[in-house]
């Protein structure tokens, strides 16, 4: 089988779970169903959950018993889009080559669905497979506290907390969070707020670490445990998918400058208008492109560390440095 | 010891816990730490722990068992009033007598240290405490799914969406998202946005059972379940804090005609000058405090049959019932 028929394959999988996860009405009132299905099921490259069944072919696992935290993750993935196309956030009217939900919606029914759907992902999670002994039930703890991390204020929700500070898109001001709400808390802990480190080339790092990097990386780990990896298959495999989110992050930067709006979906060119710190602007696009490669090169010395059987893994990552959109 | 000794108790032990249990920085950047503890650690009753910790105590339980489920539930409560407040939502400047999150951190800042708070709940109550045999994990995992499920779209987001559909408070129009999502959905699934059900009285209990009621209860069930009840009486105490919800919203609405602001923190008098439907607009003054206090018979009856020791639950029912704020 391809690669790409294999990618496909995984992505039908996810599609069709995807399609059938969501609470219906008359329990889940229609607008909300309505608005957290419109953006779940608008395409996208499902990365995040073909990385995780493919986690758990890698170590030899059962693909279904990934499948609730495949799902659970691209649930979360798409709340994160919603929340950061949000007036308040990056204001982005389209995704996906389709208006945004809050277009659609109103900003009320678009910050809610994206509630909706984050919460979803830990009922998802939590609630299948059934563990069939104390070991599995302590791995699928283990994993919904790992995605809660990858998610929330270390990861995820972090990640996004710094982009907007250092973006300079809300209005009115730059400065008005800390300033206030410094001001705010002295009067309610009696300290000042801590101060936000600046964005350099080792910050740029640390940020997308957390904003993108966290939760491809846990995909990948939820995988590999809920298919029953060693504990070296596991860490390996982690390693890999922390260089596989890297290079995704390189690359989207990369295809800001470079990349079609037609391909994208989106605008491209985006990044330098908002005067955006980026891997193009701070290394050069060449440059960027050999980083995006080298982390390759370190993800294969990973897997064939834990000397995983007919893995698709790297070859995944190389569909992440290769892609177009 | 006297019931508001009792109370207070409980309430020290969440607070302390609370104040505990947020990442730090540098882990967690500063800007969403200082925001989520700004917005957590604001007072507030703590009904739904302190519901929680006594529930545990009602079947002979652990309450230390029952403390990362209580935390975990007042996070999802303190993330629910933060997205709330926003302007896209309810747009309420004060809340406990301080300016609401987005005022002092910006709309943005805002929304995510809600998405924090959410997220670090499931991590909170996946982390601890860690079941000892294969029982005690499906206890758990059981707790966590439960938990989404009140929270999420069937829940506490899902009335929050009817009520902003109704509150006409959405700028700019009311019908927006039904026609806009409607057309949206048709092109994306060849379908029509579903109707959504008017608000009578019938409609106005089954949307507080999610928005407000959804939370309490399970705030009792979980602690009944992580001290180890058995079932008997968890379905006891889940039908009293169901009656407990319906009585909380009842107050709620009452206190708003009849409650000084001072007392509650925020402006009385709003509902009616919004037009909303609440229990005082359709059944008077009077009659919704009967309502009240046939909530906390009903909740008698229910906890009589399942015979616990030392119940302190009645008890917190009428201090539901007979609050000022």
């Amino acid at each position: 089988m391809s690669i790409s028929d294999y990618i496909e394959a995984r992505r039908r999988e996810v599609e069709d779970a995807l399609g059938r996860i969501l609470p219906e009405p008359p329990d889940c009132p229609a607008v909300v169903h309505d608005a957290m299905r419109y953006s779940l099921l608008a395409g996208g490259k499902r990365l995040r959950p073909v990385l995780c069944l493919a986690s758990a072919d890698a170590v030899g696992g059962d693909r279904a018993s990934a499948l609730p935290a495949a799902c659970a993750i691209e649930l979360i993935h798409t709340y994160s889009l919603i929340h950061d196309d949000l007036p308040a956030m990056d204001n982005d009217t389209m995704r996906r080559g389709r208006p945004t939900l809050h277009v659609v919606a109103g900003e009320g029914q678009a910050i809610l669905a994206g509630d909706g759907l984050l919460t979803e992902a830990f009922n998802v999670v939590a609630r299948a497979p059934r563990p069939r002994d104390y070991e599995r039930a302590l791995t699928q703890l283990d994993v919904i506290r790992m995605i809660a991390s990858a998610a929330g204020a270390v990861g995820m929700v972090g990640g996004q907390a710094i982009v907007l500070l250092h973006s300079g898109l809300e209005e009115p001001g730059l400065l008005r969070p800390s300033t206030l709400l410094g001001a705010a808390l002295s009067e309610v802990e009696g300290r000042e707020a801590r101060p936000t480190p600046s964005l350099d080339a080792d910050g740029l790092r640390r940020m997308h670490a957390k904003k993108t990097g966290a939760l491809i990386r846990v995909a990948a780990t939820a995988g590999a445990m809920m298919g029953g990896g060693t504990a070296a298959q596991v860490e390996a495999i982690d390693e890999a998918a922390g260089e596989f989110g890297l290079a995704f992050q390189i690359v989207d930067d990369v295809l800001d400058v470079e990349g079609a709006s037609a391909d994208l979906g989106k605008t491209a060119g985006k990044d330098a208008a908002a005067g955006k710190v980026t891997y193009p602007s701070i290394y050069g696009l060449e440059q960027s492109k050999r980083m995006a490669t080298a982390c390759l090169e370190r993800a294969d010395t990973a897997l064939r560390r834990a000397a995983l059987e007919n893995s698709q893994l790297l070859a995944i990552g190389r569909w992440i440095v290769e892609r177009k959109n």
